[in-house]
Formats: C-alpha cells, sequence, structure tokens
C-alpha cells in the first residue's frame, strides 16, 4: 500500500505551517472559552460590539477573528465576522449540533502536556504521565471525556446500536464497560424497551452516566457498577458487552486478557461490542484512525490503534468464534464483534 | 473584500483537525529533534534501523513514522520509511536547504507558553509574558533566533540586498538594527565591496552575527554596537538603515518616534529599510502574513502585523518623503523603504 499523502513539489511552507499549528488549536479553544461563536452568531460582529461581548480586549478579539478567518472559522466583510457553515453549525452554542465542549476533552491537559516532551516519549516508549497514563484508576480525564465528548459520539450511536442489537429482541441484559457518557447503553435502551443496563466506569464518571439516563428517560433500567474493568466482578451472565474506545489504551496480552474476562460473562450466543478507531493494515490510513495512535503513545504506557487483524486476533486469542468489523458511516470508528460459540 | 478561505458545507473534521493540530506541530519538532530525517535520509527506513539510529523506541518511533506519513513528512511502503520531496529538500540535515533548525525558534518557549493562555491574552489585549514580552532587554529568545532562523532568512537576504542598494555604488555606511543572525547586513557587504556595516543587537545576539560575518569573509568592514535600538547612540550618519522584523513588535507611536531617531541618523538622499510581514487592508490575506499577528499578540504588549498604509503613515509622521513597498518574491515578507528628502 502507498502512502496516503505525498506533495509533488517541495514545499516549505508545509513545515513553517506545521511548526506553528499549535496556534490554530489555542486559537480554536480560546473562541471557545470566551464563548466567542456566540457572540459572533448574535452580531452585530465589529471588533468593538465582540469585544464587549466577550468581556475582551479589541486588540485581542481582532487578532483571534482576524486568525479564525484565516483559517476557516470565520468570514470577514467591511470589518464584520460572520460565521462559516461550519462554525455556525458546530460552534455556535445555539446550534444543536454544537461539539464545541469536545474542545474540553481534546485540549486537555492530559492530552497536551505530553506532546511537550514527545522526543521523549519516542526514546522511552510510553507516556510521560505518571503510571499508565491517562488509564491510571479515576484520572480526572475521564469525567471530562464523558462531559464534553457526547456531542460528538451522539451521531454514531444509533448506527452502533442497531449493530449491536441485530438479531436480538426483548429481553437483553448489557453491560457497558467503560461506560462514559453512557451514551452507547442509553441508546441500546431506547431502540429495545426491555433492555437492561450495567454501565461500569469509575463512581465520577457514572454520576455523568446516571444523569444522562435520566434526561433519556430510561433511568429505571439502567443500573450501575463502580470500579475497574479488570477487577470488579461483572456478575451476569449478558446477552451483550459493549467495550467501546477501551483496547486501545492497552498492549495486546492486557486485552486478550480483558476479552477472556468479558466472554466468561457472556450467555452462549451472547456478543462482544467494540468501538474503536481501525486503521488500515498499512497504519498510515484513513487518516483520523491512523493519527489516532499518536493520541495513545503520548497518553498510554502501551496502547495503540489496532487493525481488523490485530483485533480478530485478540479475539481469537480469547476463544470467540466469529468477528465482524462494521464500519460506522461518516465516522472514524468501527464496531468490531466477537461472538462466542 | 471577502475572506480568504470558506468550506461550503459544514466540516466538523475541521474542528477536530484543528483541536489536534498541536499534536503535529509536536511530531514535527519531535523528529527534528531525535534527528530521525537524517535517519530517514540514511536508510534503509525500517522500524527497528529507525529506533537504533535514533536511540529510541521501536513502539515510538514507529508511531511518530506513521502520523509524519499521514501528514506529509514521510512515504511509507512496505514497512519501510523514505522522504517526501519536502522533508528530503528541507528536514533532512544533509540537504544544504535544510531549514530544520526553525522549529527551535517557531517551537520556542517564549513562542508556545503563552499560547497556553490565550483566552487570557484576548481579555488582557497583551502577552502573558513578564513586560514587554519578547522584547524585554536580553531576552534569550533572540539568540535562538539568531542561532536557527539563518536558514530560513538566506533566501530573503540577496533580494533584499538589491532592494536596499538599488541607486547606491562605492562606499556606503549601513546600520543594521536588530541585526539577529546579521545575514541582512553581511548580505550588504557582499553586494558592495566598499560597504561598512554597524550591526546593533543585544551583545549574547551580536555573537552570532559576528561570527556569520567572518565566515562571510567580510568580518574587517562589520562592526558592532551592543544595546537596545531605542537607548544607544547610533553614531553616523548613515546612507543605509536596516530595521528587518522590528517594528511590528511594537505600537504605532512607539515605531513613529524610532522612525524618527533612525531618520536622524541618516545622510539627505540616505534610506531606512524595513522588512515586514505586511497584511493585505482586509487583514486576512496573505494567509502567512496576516496570521502572523497571533505571534504579536501572544509574545508581545502591542506590536502587530502592520499594513502598507499603516508603515506608510509611520514614515509620514517621522517626516520621510517617498515611501515604497516591494514584496520580497516567493516569500511572506515585504521591504518598505523610506527616504530621506
Amino acid at each position: 500500500m502507498a502512502t496516503p499523502q505525498t506533495d509533488a513539489a517541495p514545499n516549505p511552507g508545509l513545515i513553517i505551517d506545521t511548526l506553528l499549528y499549535f496556534q490554530r488549536s489555542a486559537a480554536l479553544r480560546a473562541a471557545i472559552e470566551l464563548d466567542l461563536f456566540r457572540a459572533v452568531g448574535e452580531g452585530p460582529g465589529d471588533v468593538a460590539s465582540l469585544a464587549r461581548q466577550c468581556s475582551a480586549s479589541e486588540r485581542g478579539i481582532r487578532i483571534l477573528c482576524d486568525f479564525l478567518t484565516i483559517h476557516g472559522f470565520l468570514t470577514k466583510s467591511d470589518g464584520r465576522y460572520q460565521h462559516t457553515p461550519t462554525s455556525a453549525a458546530f460552534l455556535d452554542p445555539r446550534s444543536p449540533s454544537c461539539l464545541a465542549s469536545i474542545a474540553r476533552f481534546l485540549g486537555n491537559e492530559a492530552m497536551m502536556e505530553p506532546c511537550r516532551h514527545l522526543a521523549e516519549i519516542v526514546r522511552s516508549g510510553r507516556t510521560s504521565l505518571p503510571g499508565q497514563g491517562s488509564v491510571e484508576p479515576d484520572h480526572p480525564v475521564w469525567v471530562d471525556f464523558a462531559h464534553s465528548m457526547a456531542p460528538m459520539m451522539a451521531p454514531i450511536a444509533a448506527p452502533l446500536g442497531q449493530i449491536v442489537l441485530h438479531g436480538f429482541t426483548g429481553p437483553v441484559r448489557v453491560l457497558d464497560i467503560a461506560a462514559g457518557h453512557g451514551l452507547f447503553g442509553i441508546e441500546i435502551a431506547k431502540q429495545d424497551p426491555q433492555a437492561e443496563i450495567v454501565a461500569l466506569d469509575w463512581a465520577a464518571v457514572l454520576e455523568v452516566a446516571k444523569a444522562n439516563a435520566q434526561k433519556a428517560g430510561v433511568a429505571d433500567r439502567y443500573h450501575t457498577l463502580p470500579g475497574s474493568a479488570f477487577d470488579v466482578d461483572y456478575g451476569g451472565p449478558y446477552d451483550i458487552i459493549l467495550l467501546t474506545n477501551f483496547l486501545h489504551h492497552f498492549d495486546i496480552p492486557t486485552c486478550v486478557g480483558l476479552l477472556k474476562k468479558v466472554r466468561a460473562a457472556l450467555k452462549p450466543g451472547g456478543r462482544c461490542a467494540t468501538l474503536e478507531f481501525v486503521p488500515n493494515e498499512d497504519r498510515v490510513t484513513p487518516p483520523m484512525a491512523a493519527s489516532f495512535a499518536m493520541v495513545m503513545l503520548t497518553t498510554t504506557a502501551s496502547g495503540d490503534a489496532y487493525t481488523l487483524k490485530d483485533l480478530e486476533s485478540m479475539y481469537q486469542q480469547a476463544s470467540y468464534g466469529r468477528v465482524t468489523g462494521e464500519p460506522i458511516p461518516h465516522s472514524p470508528h468501527t464496531v468490531v464483534t466477537g461472538f462466542t460459540t
């Protein structure tokens, strides 16, 4: 497989741009923190008005808005800034599809701080965060994740629910490991009115999931199991166990061990469904799934973005039968399901 | 003037990419620090060899190289990494046009640290660095600048020299304010064998300029004047005064005051030549010159990327006659020259 992106002619601008890309992340984070995209949406959009609305300086607002315009997040005409289609739909808090909260997770110190020591991380081969990095017990980043990533995960929930429930009707028992915001288990409860969900995560994270279950009207079928996926007794047996955005944090032997524990908690004819960023075998396509390995290098001791072959092998080592991989359209995610025999 | 870049359809991927752009800056900085591009150039380019050559872990090297491949800095084929045209020409230290050292300035803590507080900077309207930011007396960032930015400035030196010397022959006296690496004054000394150069900068920076003058064989016509451009006596009078990459650090009244001091040190028929990032009047095009305002917001108390109209007005307020603006081809820079009457 050839490389996905090669520039035809030498381009020094790519080097300068890339070295300064950190400014673009910072500008978008700052604009979200200042509630600038709400102010732009409310108008009239001149520097003096925006500075007043955001309780900020005119110099700062002017330079920030110009920078956001250059990089595709605002338009500028006659000295007034307005939304682009992207900022109107996904950055203005008045939009129902607003994603602005994801800046809290993607711009989290646990994500960014290790990148300041990336050469050292490449030397040592593991995160510069202490211990197991972001998967240390009760790491606070997962409360941020649960609070802030829901808008990004929400569009995935419905197709994931359909894939996972395929062939099941009536009463099913579901364990949602590393439930986070809880949206995936909650979606199953919504699609199957007889489903009972047990959500497992750190206690502080489960508070977020429980609140979301309440909002979704499924709280009476939503139960919680606080603790580590590696240590707690799962109870069971379950028809379905969800392992979403979880295996990538660990090395292959650890994943195999966990999949064995999961299998032991499944009924005959049950299934384990993982949601993963799954790059192609070349590990450099598609860009978003393949780039995810960098998050694992910087924030974990031994995690990775696993290919479908890697995940199939893990399931096989854990004695599952059939394994299927189903990409979720318009997302970088794939549902990889292992079936008990 | 309309905006330079508007996406036609809403694109949530742009938001996710931008929030994670800091990883791309970090990856390129890390690769340069690990001397990875030299190792790739030397071959054979497999993960085990590269890890050995860079004294790094295989996990780290694999994930870093995949990430650099995704983002256009390497190619990957059959598990081996090779240069792209860009990395071969501009990132491999064995290439005469290698720019890798610019990472030391563009990735300097004085550049990056304020971006971690950008919302606060936008509120207050000034850098989060103490005092006057990067232009505090003897700020160490300028020694890094002098050492590391020379490869990026070298291609600009010849056209700048031609613009500045236009109409002059024989003995000229040149003052190079904020000389940095010294390349611009040195170029004038090379183009005009009777030119005498006086370089002004912080004492530690002048050591770099002097070494460059020595290497260029013009040390006998190269003199130094350590101190602040605002405080030292320039001596003179001069035919030419260079003010390269300097005015943008200050507000307009400060620039006008400095241009008056410069004018007083020029002979009749002399000229002051500034080298600046000059955005169009819309301040959002062209992208590199316009984006430069963000560097000034984050690292100075009141600097800016000034338009040609701004710079003409400063020269006029400082009683210069004719003012010309000459963009340097294939660069984001413009030479703006004020002539004494």
